[in-house]
């Protein structure tokens, strides 16, 4: 009989009953991304209830060295969250760390702890006639403490922001087990240097964010719904700004689906229902919504597509009538990406540009692309209104996964050498983890990370928060 | 005859004629902050037309170990940009790097150099038909590189956010004399460490902002001013929450006004006309702004109103008829303002609250606030839709200026006490500058006040970048 580990017997000590999983089959789910993308290994899964537990576990780290993986709902796309193949570190998953501390309406904010799963929180607002604006595919899994750490965007950006935005306060547990009590409601201060924000998209690398003090906003007591097909991603762009111009106070979403995304969707995912009888052209998906209750926000929506059709930006366009063929039109958003996750390897390109270029990288990337390997499937879709694309390449027919992956890395180089070009960011919401990590030693000027590695190096000399992540 | 100094030669033949300003008379306006209440003494004032000049001044005062004080309009209220006593330091004065070097509607962006005047800036936007919405009184004056090295807040925070709300991409000459060109014009970008956000609002202490890009939003096709009289200022919180649970998406300033603020504006500033009669309540003077011609605004601002004082959370109201009309309220505000210029010493609380807790704050602080100078005239006003009120205090009649203030640290003590109770914030949208410093020592905690150290140190090594402001 092995003789236990001291280290594990103080976890355990320290967290109690179910605070400290250490069998293979327990650790299972927390050590490989819900992708199966990434697989590593860990020497325990601490499971905190309170952010004295916490500190208390950062400080025996930071003592015995321990390298500490934060975990929210697992669900991102970089490998962010997963540990390393070493098995020195351990996985810290916020999941108990559920509680939403307090609601208040007139203040228009809500606070959190970290493991609150993001439909939670946006539910405790909704009870009291408030609306927390973020919102993404995984809400139903994924936790704040995750959507922060990762500065998460979504479908409401151009209304509302990147969860950046939408912070009030933090509470962070910091590298040598201390906690920053910064859990405030001000929404101006200017007394020092804004080190909230570090925290905030750091995955993990600087501190672990426990709680936070978010923004709320009033409900949307109307929403007008309406896909639109326009004639190329140019018109795209047009249509964006004539309709920022004219309605920007109350566009929440502005989804950008290329014509091959949506056909893919129609083929393979049951359910998915195009109004427009064939499927011919690029299209949006644009929401409106605000807070009054008169006038009718669907007559406002009708009036500005007919004048759109009129003057040539877009082809056709149907309104959703109810929230039944609201849902139909957002379920084919939602099944472009489904349709991605299911049709065969895939690389995905998360990137941003400025809005108004769009287009034109499209143009420069395709030609990029067809010129590596000319059969790609092309499948661009994303949050056009924020500049932001997903620029997913498919297998195509007559090609298996690992021939077409074998182009992965050429693909990806162009794609983002593009991005450059344009002054785009070759991770736009994703961010970095394990699987962008090393690009940025590509794409990022030495200056900048020159100026990360000493922040990393003054907040957390030993390195033991999410090793081998972001730097 | 003194032999020249062999720094002052070298920083005449780097920036030619007119670029380096050396006799008292030519640097006086420069010493001394606007107000009066800061003077100091500088080597040279610097003008540099270029970034790259600007990165070859650094160097070389790099090189020097000579102290750097950023300049932009010098209309600051914390002394953040008058240089110490000491007299070792130069001013370096953005006040020539005033070009506007794009703008791009359908991209909502602009950028342009740090010493361009904001309502330049402003006007630059309306130009191309778009909103630049950072606005303050000092607009006429200020440079949009200080307002960003200060976080600037205004009269549209309610809306649009803050000056770091608006920032897309950075240039900035770091304290070595490198150049950072973090220019870009993405909406979202998550590959490392939002380094940006750390130079806004660092009041020129880790670096020089040389330009920017920033948001455009659309231009309001419609507004509607409202002056209306609450009974007290927790009337003016709850109607603040009734207003934006109603009409959240097109409020663009909630501005409260107390009683005797805009009483001893009536007294002092000729041309202030009050609507309503006799002085007798506190107001709050409110704007809403959209994109939309059609329906009325002054309609919809009307009908809720209405519903507000049959719901009792307003005395009366008048609605602004006309631009006229609408810029005499906004007179009302700027003469609020201007009163406590000209109505004797004053001790200003630039301070931040939950939003829902501003009445509570005042009410104790006017407690504590009699407690020491009974008579004082409290005169708070300011921007309620964001928590900041500037809880200014006045010398009472029949006590002289000198004596007044005698009182100034024990009230200003008494008063941030009482914001720290409120999780508040003790300079909401001013800065700390040289008159607030000192102050970081008391309300900070020691934790946030280590890790902000840490950053100066790592950034600026041999502490040359604004000397004294700040940390």
């Amino acid at each position: 009989m092995n003789s236990p580990d001291p280290f594990i017997v103080r976890v355990r000590a320290l967290l109690g009953e179910g605070g400290c999983l250490e069998s293979a089959e327990t650790m299972a789910r927390y050590l490989r991304d819900w992708r199966g993308l990434f697989e590593g290994k860990a020497r325990l899964v601490a499971r905190p209830r309170s952010t004295a537990e916490i500190a208390a576990l950062v400080r025996l780290c930071a003592e015995e060295r321990v390298g500490i993986v934060p975990q929210g709902g697992n669900t991102g796309l970089v490998g962010g969250a997963t540990p390393s193949e070493t098995g020195t570190d351990i996985v810290l998953s916020l999941e108990r760390m559920n509680r939403i501390r307090s609601v208040d309406p007139d203040d228009f904010s809500i606070t959190v702890e970290a493991g609150c799963i993001l439909a939670d929180v946006q539910n405790a607002a909704a009870k009291v006639d408030r609306l927390f604006p973020l919102s993404l595919g995984a809400e139903g899994t994924c936790q704040i403490g995750g959507n922060l750490s990762t500065n998460a965007g979504g479908i409401n950006v151009v209304r509302y922001g990147n969860a950046r935005d939408l912070v009030l306060g933090l509470e962070i547990v910091l590298p040598d087990g201390s906690m920053w009590d910064d859990l405030r409601r001000v929404r101006k201060d200017n007394t020092g240097y804004p080190l909230r924000q570090l925290f905030i998209g750091a995955e993990g690398t600087l501190g672990i964010i426990t709680a936070a003090a978010l923004k709320l906003f009033p409900v949307s007591r109307q929403r007008a719904t309406a896909l639109v097909t326009v004639g190329n991603a140019q018109a795209a762009c047009d249509l964006f700004s004539h309709f920022e111009t004219r309605l920007g106070d109350c566009i929440v979403s502005f989804e950008y689906m290329s014509k091959p995304s949506v056909q893919l969707a129609y083929d393979l995912v049951p359910g998915t229902i195009w109004p427009f009888g064939d499927i011919t052209a690029d299209s949006v998906l644009v929401e409106l919504g605000w807070t009054l209750e008169q006038p009718s926000l669907k007559d406002l929506l009708e009036a500005t597509l007919a004048d759109s059709m009129e003057k040539g930006f877009i082809l056709d366009a149907v309104i959703a009538d109810n929230e039944a063929k609201r849902l139909a039109l957002w379920r084919i958003r939602e099944a472009v990406v489904e349709a991605q996750r299911i049709g065969g390897a895939s690389i995905k390109h998360d990137i941003s540009v400025p809005i108004a270029s769009i287009a034109s990288f499209m143009t420069i990337a395709d030609a990029a692309v067809r010129q590596i390997l000319p059969e790609t499937r092309i499948l661009p879709f994303g949050h056009l209104g924020d500049g932001n694309l997903h620029y997913n390449l498919m297998r195509p027919p007559g090609i298996d996964d690992r021939a077409f992956l074998q182009n992965a890395e050429a693909l990806t180089r162009a794609v983002h050498d593009i991005v450059r070009e344009f002054g785009g960011s070759f991770s736009a919401e994703h961010g970095l983890g394990q699987l962008r990590r090393d690009e940025a030693n590509l794409y990022k000027s030495p200056i900048e990370r020159e100026l990360m590695e000493r922040i990393k190096s003054s907040f957390d000399p030993h390195r033991l928060m999410n090793p081998g992540k972001m730097l």
